[in-house]
């Protein structure tokens, strides 16, 4: 029973404004422990993100078509004909730039999101290489040196480690803070293949300091700034590449401080808590702090169990959540839509959080219950919650005290009842590049990516999809993803999956090897056969490889940049297909939009605020594919978004057939002349 | 005649979708130029700002009061109760949030666009220290040493002026580029009184690098980051703080490279053309192109007389025509809202824009006559115009093509009749900081400044108004602006004025020496007879100063921070308001900020998007005062305004002069006691 309840937020909270929600309509979601916790929530009285969406329909179509401007203070203006004085913003904005303001708006916080995340994780290794952040050490040294070498870091044999940490760090902070006309962002120039970098500079889309080309584009979108739709399209692609940038310094930086994930095997959704331990729920995106509360947990086992507790029980919600189950194991409770349904169980004792999708929502949640919700960032406060002042120097003892505050939380539960839906799956997790090179080595021992190549080009496989991306609660919750993916692996598509896409997979069984059977054609088993025979494997490989957190989609980026240069072509021929099926964040619209920088073509099924321009829509699906090779499929439908992800996968693998063929016919023809 | 329209843009464009305005209903300004404008554009079929206001009306008043979030792909969300499930975003974000949001999203445009002009001026005089941008030179070499000095560069004396501006330089591109946790932004811990420095450190709103302060508050704004208000309004407060530092850097630079402004006469309104001349209009923000253009037409007047020319006429718009009024005297034609209708006289040849408050909207206007619109900003093109690749390099080169497609104008242009409205007016401009302290320097060489503290103190002043802002078409064009300061002026308010409030002024004969007599009250009368009697003076003083661009607001907040100093008192003691009285743009709400951090009463005359939220709406106009000394007057009634502004100014001098007397007794008593 809940002790106490805000009574602003909840549905029976006032007789003046009573609220009838219709039951049935709340319920978006196929995840069969969140549907037992919705009803609960109901009983309870208490509101989620389920009633909120509810309560918001309709929603504004200007706003949602992106017609809508708000940056300045003659607004809002509305695109509201075709022709004429309402057929423009107050200043004379056209709708093009209204558009362009507005998802360029999500794609700045998106960019700025994994800037921050890159640069506190960049900070805190160099906090490390200088000694000043001793609760952290090196733990991928053999990485350190291939990064390092990669980025160029000078004279690398004669330098030990925590010197070419320190070197390597401030290579990635000053592509944070470099100013345009400086140069170029390494991150970019060093990772992607000759043809893009030729390809950024001629277009003038290279990114100079990834916080410079973001003030870049909010000043563009000023008042009385640019009204040229390409000059502003240009200006986000620019910001997508600062986007990957961001990210890949968070990634490259995160293996180095805690070693690059290899196959673990662990379990998703709710049924993972334990009534009787102390339930503790990581939750957000950056592994600092996380990564501490699990050694501490460990430490700290006897303090819960001193006070009546069987254990801790840690689980993860969205990429905090897969950062420490790529690299620890710990097992994900549940995903970004129902964070606050989890809190409903009455099982959890504490949930700390540090950056990005937590919801506001969880605030008032929580004060139902005895859970204790801590934020850990100075940029994530909610009102009611307790904070953490984390710090890098203090990680362990901040750590400590989290766990030593679930503990109490845990006494004060007592013998309270609890609703723990009894849902669960089993996982294999853990597939970073490196991972997955080493099962392809059994194969290729000199090129494994070589392996992907020979069987796309065989016809084994169809292409990789690069299966990615949000919840939005617009849509129902697992439906698109698990459908996409499912006839992904029936039509014998390699599928990576990263962020909230894995953990619909994992929730759902697509990541227990023993479904591989069950889902993944003839092809795709063939090929997970073959390349597991003589391999050194602690587990079978899964249906869907969880390659890690939204951050990780570096590791996707990467993979098609090794494919294409293996292949010997420019990214838009490789067949790699990236899907976003349920996009919602700021952060989806930037890594959507470097998807399609690097050649993509780059499905997304939630609708971002283009509509209300042809010309930007026409752009972003049409255009884009002329100029970058990559271009977005908008396409909400579930049955017409695997016809044309697969359509787009055929396409470039048969094209690719024939310029493979063509190329060893040339060669056999020239070798006979000579 | 206008020989072309884009008929997609005019009144007259389509019988399909006619569109009736009430022709009384656009008169929106009480400038009699734009008056008779707005008619010859009604004949012409013309659509400008002026229609398109109307054609938005009613406005959203989700997105009026800051209560409708588009910052995810769930959105747009709009807070529809006070209670339940719709009292929040889909997230769980409350109203405050979104409000910040709402608001904070202009705060950043402006701090953004600060950022890009001061870096742009500190690239450009570091390009010219190291020899690569030999049009330009250092004309305030004096200011270059004092700055020098105040910023902390090393060893002055032994150095020459280009190593110390190569030096200075790199110091201002340091504050931008700073990593959050490196430092302290120098521009503003150099500026501001020891007071002020010990609450921003003790408050956690020093800003660290002006960008990573931008790209810190962009992140906090995506979904599921903070939901605290008082963290989200610091993280504004900082912004804010990164806002001034921008301009005062963009300010202290381009005096070192153009010179610091003095005493200059001109003209203002659209009576300043020329029918017989070649006329170009300068617009936008930035005096590094439109300064070469000056100079430029000095040598190229015989070129436009050989093509049938009687010369060339300059006159500006925005701030880059006061920049160049301020330093060179070339004349204002318009002010914002009114910038389409100076194109209806079919008098301009051509349009030179570069960055800021450049209406989209120009381009089908000047489509509609002979007239050339020109863009020299990467990022500000404008579909229609023509673009020039403006280079620091080669700044002389394209500022005289510009005037040479000028001169090509005018030939087309021939002998077509045009219609210039009779209306202008004198004005005196030029008042930079040293130009006010010299005249000052006549009562008190020693500390100008006292000269201004001593009139309040005695009585004779009531305090200083620093006038500044925008136009919106929300309002009455001029209106508020012109009563306003006619209040200030009559009750012995000494008037610092930039930006479109300086334009209003100047339109309207405030910045005419001979008007002092109408309009200012006997105690400002007196003082300017007394700091007139011995100065050397070129020209009277006009009743209201003009300071310059809005850049230069950091003019008035050195003057407020040396009035402080050598009061002996933190600067909310001073009696010292702004007032915004038509505020629009973003960078109005980030100036807004920082003239509130700095500890002003703030009027605003136009609603930021913050009614949405009570909670927020309060911080704004009372705790912050409580924090900060500063607060915000959120007011659009005008008689209210000036009660509201004139009681801020009574109550601090009321109390700052009990200050001094409780000061100067405790003196006497202690000397007497000794």
């Amino acid at each position: 029973m809940p002790r106490f309840k805000d009574t602003s937020l909840t549905c029976r909270s006032s007789d003046k404004s009573p609220r009838v929600v219709d039951p049935k309509s709340v319920m978006r979601t196929i995840d069969p422990a969140a549907l037992e916790m919705i009803k609960v929530a109901q009983e309870e009285g208490i509101i989620t993100a389920f009633d909120r969406v509810v309560a918001q329909q309709p929603q504004c179509q200007f706003g949602y078509k992106g017609i809508c401007c708000r940056f300045c203070m003659m607004g809002p203006c509305r695109i509201k004909a075709d022709e004429g004085p309402a057929s423009r913003g107050i200043c004379g904005a056209n709708s093009w730039t209204i558009v362009a303001r507005s998802v360029g708006l999500m794609i700045l916080t998106g960019c700025a999101s994994h800037a921050q995340h890159g640069n506190h994780i960049a900070h805190t290794l160099h906090m490390v290489a200088e000694g000043h952040a001793t609760d952290y050490s090196i733990k991928d040294p053999a990485k350190l040196r291939r990064l390092s070498e990669r980025y160029g870091v000078e004279n690398i044999d004669s330098k030990n480690d925590m010197t070419l940490a320190k070197e390597l760090c401030e290579l990635a902070l000053e592509d944070m803070a470099m100013l345009k006309g400086e140069g170029e962002v390494r991150w970019i120039t060093k990772n992607v293949v000759p043809e893009r970098n030729n390809l950024y500079r001629t277009h003038n889309v290279m990114p100079f300091g990834i916080h410079s080309v973001i003030s870049d584009l909010v000043t563009q979108a000023h008042v009385g700034m640019d009204n040229d739709p390409i000059n502003l399209v240009f200006s986000a692609v620019r910001v997508g590449l600062a986007d990957l940038a961001g990210k890949w310094i968070a990634t490259d930086l995160s293996d180095i401080i805690f070693g690059t994930p290899e196959p673990v095997a662990s379990e998703a959704n709710m049924g993972v808590l334990e009534a009787k331990n102390v339930n503790i729920i990581l939750h957000g995106h950056n592994p600092l702090l996380s990564e501490m509360i699990v050694a501490a947990a460990r430490e700290m086992e006897a303090d819960a169990k001193a006070a009546g507790a069987g254990g801790i029980t840690l689980s993860g919600i969205c990429c905090t959540g897969n950062e420490v189950l790529m690299r620890q194991g710990v097992p994900l409770v549940t995903s970004f839509s129902s964070q606050e349904l989890v809190i409903c169980t009455g099982a959890v004792d504490l949930m700390v959080v540090d950056v990005q999708c937590i919801m506001p929502g969880l605030g008032p949640v929580c004060q139902c219950f005895h859970t204790k919700l801590v934020t850990t960032s100075d940029i994530v406060k909610i009102p009611g919650s307790i904070h953490i002042d984390y710090q890098e120097k203090t990680a362990m003892d901040n750590a400590k005290e989290v766990i030593a505050m679930a503990i109490e939380a845990f006494k004060e539960r007592g013998d309270r009842p609890v609703k723990i839906p009894q849902h669960k799956q089993y996982v294999v997790a853990g597939y970073s590049l490196e991972a997955i090179y080493n099962i392809f080595a059994s194969v290729n021992p000199e090129n494994p990516v070589r392996v992907l190549n020979d069987a796309i080009l065989s016809g084994e496989l169809k292409g990789v999809a690069f299966m990615v991306g949000c919840h939005n609660l617009k849509t129902m919750q697992d439906k698109a993803h698990l459908e996409i993916t499912k006839a992904m692996l029936a039509n014998d598509v390699f599928v990576i999956s990263t962020g909230c896409h894995a953990q619909v997979c994992a929730k759902h069984g697509l990541m227990d090897p023993a479904n591989v059977e069950t889902y993944c054609g003839d092809g795709l088993k063939s090929f997970f056969k073959r390349i597991s025979a003589n391999a050194n494997m602690k587990y079978p490989i899964p249906p869907v490889l969880h390659m890690g957190s939204c951050v990780d989609n570096s590791r996707g980026a990467e993979l098609l940049m090794d494919m294409a240069r293996d292949l010997g072509v420019d990214t838009p021929k490789v067949p790699f297909v990236a899907s976003a099926p349920e996009a919602m964040s700021g952060k989806a619209t930037s890594i959507g939009t470097w998807c399609v920088d690097i050649g993509c073509p780059t499905h997304v099924g939630t609708m971002p605020p283009v509509e209300g321009c042809d010309l930007i829509y026409s752009v972003l699906t049409q255009v884009a594919g002329d100029v970058l090779g990559g271009y977005f499929i908008l396409e909400c439908d579930i049955e017409e978004s695997i016809k044309k992800i697969l359509n787009a996968l055929e396409y470039r693998a048969w094209k690719l057939k024939i310029h493979k063929a063509v190329a060893e016919d040339l060669e056999t023809s020239l070798s006979k002349c000579w």
